[in-house]
């Protein structure tokens, strides 16, 4: 997520743990540049606690359920992106996040199911799920040619990562397009001054679970997370969410060898 | 549910699962097309979410409960049409989801009595029961022909599944009959582009409990499954929905013996 | 509940149970008459479930804790007039259902005292208990005469039950009691026609627990429950329902003898 | 709390309970009459349920546990008034519950940790925890004489308690002083008519928990209670209470001895 | 944090605690000083529960894991503030509280990961996280001189601590800045009078966790921390409150050794 992977060797109390490198079986770059980028894949966020047992279980039993917990991730990583990210400590919902981009959502649900009936998933209850899916920019065709071009400049991201799903009021669907996309317009100006250094992505899910929108956020600076979701709070459009978090998840971006070796201690 | 089943035997963890075929004792398809498609009859949906000691069990032992399970079900058949879903993976409430059409409330609630009596019963919690009815079509005899036309082409069906239950606002049963049909006119031309890609099936629940209505969904397709609760948004009725969802419920479609294996795993 | 009950004996699995009669210890049919009609009687609705580990005993030890609650119950139908429903299979709320009536709400609480002390009580959880009282008809007496005789009609009875406990928002109880008399006029006509298939029944609980009114509602046809809570839900008293239900508790009215024999199971 | 405590001895089970005495080293009457009935003294309210297993344990561990808490208990009473209720059979959210008074919160909390040390402490969950204090009257100096002197003359107290934490909306506490003293005026003379039978205690919580108000009632007619809580709904003041209640806690007023016995059960 | 800790030594239940000082591998008091009085540091308050396994290990067993949780704290010491909390017998949400200050969020959950990860942290849930920053004071410097001044008096300090977060409305984000000022200032008046004896602190959490403020008080006198809430509720911005604790958490500052030592018992 955060640049090449390398293959590299960890040992940790006495266990050998093979980090993966993005290896021939998985995803090509370029399949993952897709999933991640193109409109019309699905999306699901998965959050999971360990339970209090798992912690309790012999070290090595617990790096031999880790790693096939890993190569059971590493299993589907030819048909879906898998991102894996660090909850605890930062959200009191769960201990880990896992995002999943595929072209079909039982793909992620079989992946869901393989992770629950591997050994470690015995001992993982499932917190939340959220699913999604990318679409064609809804507003921005109707907004000036400056703004557009302003959107296509790079955003920075990681380590940090925020997961706000969004219900939008009764009133906001009842609006017409045109006023809508005013309303988004001055979103989107009260947003650019951090498109720089916050990374986002927005997630469209009326009917596929009880929200209507999953925004996701990758950041260096919190304090610009925290500066533009103030900003977002300022608008007109704020007006019409619902439900704004509840949950907020907050947590870090780890790869999947860091977030096992994680867990394993 | 997608077409015949036919009678294989599965060899699962050298154990043998013998797979169900629409046998002699089960209500015929002709009851079953009745149950599914008549009004009066009784919907119960009931999800449940298996304990986690259930995994840690040998797994001779869970596949004897997984079979004693089975026959349970396949012995209230002659009575009841009985639909499986796999929730794990897609929804955070539970793991599975039975569908059971009756004649008799009591007699679906025998069923979940004798399931839960069965071994595997025991390491099942209920997390949600939602009863409802079929009933005959409220407004429909008001469409115009052209729409009550449109209504009756088929709808295509599975493997996804959504159950989205409904909760009315006290202005909406206070509304003149004839306002409610105005409005469930532009919902249903609202919903017409989707007919053929999402099959619908809607039960009455006010007084069965907390809910007016469970609407149930069926589809190949995850986007206009959205784009038709999204266009279903934007309706003057949508107003109306005091609560809308909260749980939504997304699936698949999954046979007994599919169920049982999955499980099994 | 539902007729005499008589003296019969029941082996299931090995054990006997001596199922009751209404016996000479108990209170007289006409005390119990008492309790249910008249006002100034308390009545706590107790909604249990039983933990996973009950269902994992020995059966012989089940059937003796099964035996030994049942005695509980017996000893204390001197003073309590004490009815029994399974909410499980239809309710995801709990597992059975104590519905008591008594002179002092302080025997209702030593008859659950007792049932948590047997050795049973240990493995169950009280998940609900509403406590309310009957008292004579608040709007009756300004009702037309026609009405009056209308609502003298004997109801028929079970096996469903539902109980639905309501709060009313502020505004209702600001109201002129004849505006609350001509509301409740329209409530009632709107119910009488499912006077004879519904038994209803009222209980006042302000200030006892955090609702307003327990409703329970006794019926062989779930779908004049269905018709007649749609009935109350259109007329203007409806609209000052802050909560209605929330739970609602559907159920089966039973004996304690069969209540028994299906948990034994 | 209800005339004056004798000192026996029971013997339950095999088992020598040495039940209390008001002795030397608890606070005097006196001290505790001031701890109950002068301005600036901190309540605390803690419920507990005891879990499951506790009930399994052998009898006489529990005994021994159980004197142990009421070690624990007497040798705070030298600063703080202590009162316990049984909630179980009355209250869904805990089995019994704890009223402190103290000149010091932190003495209050000391107990409270005491009691959790102990080894039946390890038992039980803290299931809710209000604070508040008394103050003097804030409405009573603007009441007519007539209603002053009403309001002195005595109540009657227990077995029953109900315990119902409010908070009030943003438009009460914006109202000018005067128009709130009219309200609680109105909110009085809607009162008064229990006064005799239903004893009453105000305890101010804002800041210190989630609510504005801890209420406290004790009374021998429940249904007094009932008639005086409804009373108060029809006053212009209760429209101003954001929440009421839940949750409501009903339970009976037991001196720690008889608590002590009924657990041990 | 309520003066000089000096280097002690505890034996209790026969075991050695070493008490800590102040220690040369600690932050020094300025650096301190800086993370608590700065803009642009993170605040973190994580609140746990221990769950009732642990209160039922062997005594030497606890105090070996709680050294080790006081080792694991310390060593975070260099790159943080931490401050801890006594909740229990205040509060029903957790236990305790660590109040973390870092100059990163990601040094705050690596404190919280080595903690979770020890052997005590596998009896811990993480009941509650809340995540914020401290900012340059929004509406001060618009504030009249005399104002300022007295806001820069010296509060005294504890042992009472309570966090209560908010969350603000829409209609408080969309006020143009001056109107906010107004409503701050007269926030300001209201609470100066107990400037005094109630330390405040503020940290701005929108987008970091589910609430847009974080706020803390600290106060040896609970009943001004009670007039001083009550006197924020009565001024116009707190109409603007769209939640407002829930959890109120109140509890005792507490140093670690103190803490360890009241867990040991």
């Amino acid at each position: 997520m955060t640049g090449p992977r390398h293959m590299v060797h960890s040992v940790f109390a006495g266990v050998l743990f093979v980090l993966s490198a993005a290896g021939a079986s998985s995803a090509s770059a370029a399949d993952r540049d897709k999933l991640l980028s193109e409109p019309g894949v699905y999306g699901t966020f998965a959050a999971f606690r360990i339970n209090d047992e798992w912690g309790r279980l012999d070290q090595k039993v617990r790096s031999t359920q880790l790693n096939a917990f890993k190569a059971v991730v590493e299993r589907h990583r030819d048909k879906l992106a898998i991102d894996t990210y660090l909850l605890r400590g930062l959200s009191d919902r769960a201990d880990f996040l896992l995002r999943i981009h595929g072209a079909e959502l039982k793909d992620s649900q079989q992946l869901l199911l393989d992770v629950l009936a591997s050994p470690f998933g015995r001992y993982l209850s499932g917190e939340l799920i959220l699913n999604g899916m990318s679409k064609k920019a809804n507003y921005v065709p109707g907004f000036p040619d400056g703004m557009k071009a302003d959107l296509k400049a790079p955003s920075e991201s990681g380590p940090y990562v925020a997961v706000i799903p969004i219900r939008k009021d009764a009133d906001w669907w009842a609006l017409p397009q045109d006023q809508r996309l005013a309303m988004m317009q001055e979103h989107t100006e009260a947003a650019l001054p951090y498109h720089k250094t916050v990374k986002r992505k927005l997630y469209h899910s009326t009917g596929l679970d009880d929200f209507d929108f999953i925004t996701y956020f990758e950041t260096a600076k919190p304090d610009d997370l925290h500066s533009l979701i103030l900003a977002l709070s300022k608008v007109k459009e704020a007006r019409h969410n619902r439900r704004f978090g509840h949950p907020t998840l907050l947590g870090t971006v780890t790869t999947l060898d860091q977030l096992i070796e994680t867990l394993g201690q």
